[in-house]
Parts: C-alpha cells; structure tokens; sequence
C-alpha cells in the first residue's frame, strides 16, 4: 500500500481546492437532484447527453487508477479521494472531524443520496461515516493504525438530515486501541459503535 | 417510518429504468472522472458550471424530500434512491443480490470513488456494501427484520476492483437471527461480517 509524496504548497493546495470545490458541490447537487427530479423524459435524455459531455472533457487528461493518498513533505495529507470525506469525491458527505480534547467530533448533513428505510440513513452509511470517525479518532494520539474489528450496534433509525459522529480512544493495550464512537441526531444517539485499531509492527511507507 | 405503494404495471418500470439508467451510469462516470481528471483549471470551470445548469433543469419539477421505498400492489419494491443499491443512485455501486440457494450473493466493482488506503476500498464502503448484501439475506426468509448488530472482521485490505459478497441466515433463535457473510477478492475473503437481525413484534405499514 503505497502513499505518495506531492510536495506542493500550501498556497498551491488552496488554488487546488478553490477549482475543484465548486465542481464537486455541484456534482453532490446533481446526484441528488438525479434521484428527486420529476421531469419528462425528453429533459432527463439531454441531461444525459450533457452529463456524457462533460465527463469526456475531463477525462481528455487523467490518472491511471485511483487518487490514493498524497502527503507533502510536510506531512500535510491530502486524501482527496476518500470515500467519505474526499474533497474531489462528490459521494463523500463529506465528514470532516475536528478535535475536541481527546475525542474527534464531525458535524455533517445526510440528504436523500444516503436514504436506505424511507426517510432515514442506510445502516451501511452510518457504519461509512462511523468508520471514518472512528479511524480518525483511533490516529489523534498519532500512532497509525488499521481497523481490526468494528461493531454497530443500531439503537434506533437514524433520521436524514443534520447529525453529528463522536469518537474518542477509550483502552490502549499494547498495539491494540479501543475506540468507542456514537452517531447522534438532535434527539441523541442512534447508533453506538466500538472498534478495535492494530498499530502495526513497522509503520506504513511514505 | 412510512413505505408507499405506486402501483405501476411493469412496462411502466421497465420504461422509467430505460428512461433514468443512461443518466445515472453517466453521472457515476462523471463522480470518477471528477476524482481522477488532470485537465486544467478552465475546462474544470466550465464542467462546474455545465453541472450547475443540469442541476437546474432537473430540478425545475422534484419532489419533497428523498425519494423513499415504493411497493406496487403487487410487492414488487422499488428502493431506487437506495445507497447500496437504488438504480436512481449514482453513489450506489450498485449492489444488487441474487439468490443462491439459501444464501444471497452480490458481485460489483469497486472503482477510485469508492477508495479509503490507497488503492484499496474504505473500510467503512465494505461496511456499507455487506450491510446491505446481510440485510438481503436476513429477509431471504420472507419474514422483515432490522439490523440489531453488526460487526466487521477486516482480514486484510480490499483491493479496488471486482468484488463478491455473500450472506446467509446462520441460526434463528425467536424473533433474533443470525447472518454471516463476506467480501471477498479474487484472492479470497478480505472482510468477515456477522449481524443480529430482529423481526418486529407488528410488520412494518405499507
């Protein structure tokens, strides 16, 4: 598993994010607007075409495979990529955590893009964005490690709309870490989850 | 939680997935080709604001909220803004399972949207995809259930590519059962899943 040294600056990394944001805010708009549209076919076929359009312009130049995970020298990461909180990923939420003493704690919004009962968060994307707070929590004392196991335990169905993830290492035993992590929404916890994190022997390469 | 019958005949399914599947494969392309595009900034500019009028033309007709879990008369489902697996959903995989004796079985691929370490599937993204392959099994039985607990096992790193995932109903015990299942590579399995499913004392309303 290979990480990659991009040493830019960080001037360079915000002229980066300042393009492709807003592409990215509008391609979230559009999965979304792609699944509550109510217009006539003829409307969805040359949104079709348009969309095509589009993605043969950008592909003209691009990456072999996928973006993986960039580091300056600065050790600045840049896991643009990521599956739940990649800046150029259009199906991350995103989740971004921030830290709050000891704990990680990401404020986020689900819209109709993550429903899986009528109305509410697919359990499968309270575990994604889980497992990202959790990984993120399991890494603020700084060692790296990998997910060993998780487990969800769901309390009640998470409702979409604006909710927040917590996690926070609760054990440490030798290369093991145990994180404990909850999803809540306005009224309290819908889903608790804890995990166990490997530090492994020799760390990742760079 | 409210599930909605719309009771269409089948030619009338049959058309509006002829109707809606081009655009969702295309923006699928489009959220990958966002992640890996190395075009420069002017060409970016100019998807952003292509997308941008997409949006606007889809919207000019939505409904309320998301699109929720549809039933005909007959109890043929449509769960179409689904993440896992709603064909209206272009961050779904998609996921979609067949029978296989007893079990239920899913085969997909797995691109750069999808990515956690690099090169390899977001730990949470399995989650989410085997989430929905044991929630499948779980109701192969005919009987609904909801996911009490779920715990993943994380063998070794997902590779991003095709992918297998298989679940089945290991014990019943009342109104609890027990489902297994796995992600595997063409190498063999990469992730153990195990959940507690809980059948509801009264079903669901439709």
């Amino acid at each position: 598993m290979d990480f990659t040294l991009e040493d830019i600056s960080d001037d360079e990394m915000a002229r980066r994010r300042a393009v492709f944001e807003p592409l990215v805010a509008s391609v979230r708009e559009l999965v979304d607007a792609v699944i509550r549209t109510e217009v006539g076919d003829e409307v969805i076929a040359e949104a079709q075409r348009t969309v095509a359009g589009v993605v043969d312009s950008l592909r003209a130049h691009q990456m072999d495979g996928a973006y993986g995970v960039r580091y300056t020298s600065r050790m600045v990461g840049m896991a643009w990529g990521n599956a739940a909180m990649g800046m150029r990923n259009a199906l991350a939420p995103p989740v971004y955590s921030e830290r709050e003493g000891n704990a990680v704690r990401a404020e986020f919004t689900l819209g109709a893009a993550y429903e899986g009962p009528p109305g509410h968060v697919h359990g499968g994307v309270c575990a994604l964005v889980l497992d990202q707070v959790l990984g993120e929590a399991a890494a603020a004392d700084t060692e790296a490690s990998y997910t060993g196991t998780i487990e969800f335990r769901y309390r009640r169905p998470t409702p979409l709309g604006q909710l927040v993830a917590r996690a926070e290492i609760v054990e440490r035993n030798g290369r093991k870490k145990t994180v404990r992590g909850t999803l809540s929404d306005a009224g309290g916890v819908t889903v608790e989850a804890q995990g166990l994190f490997i530090v492994p022997k020799s760390p990742p390469a760079l």
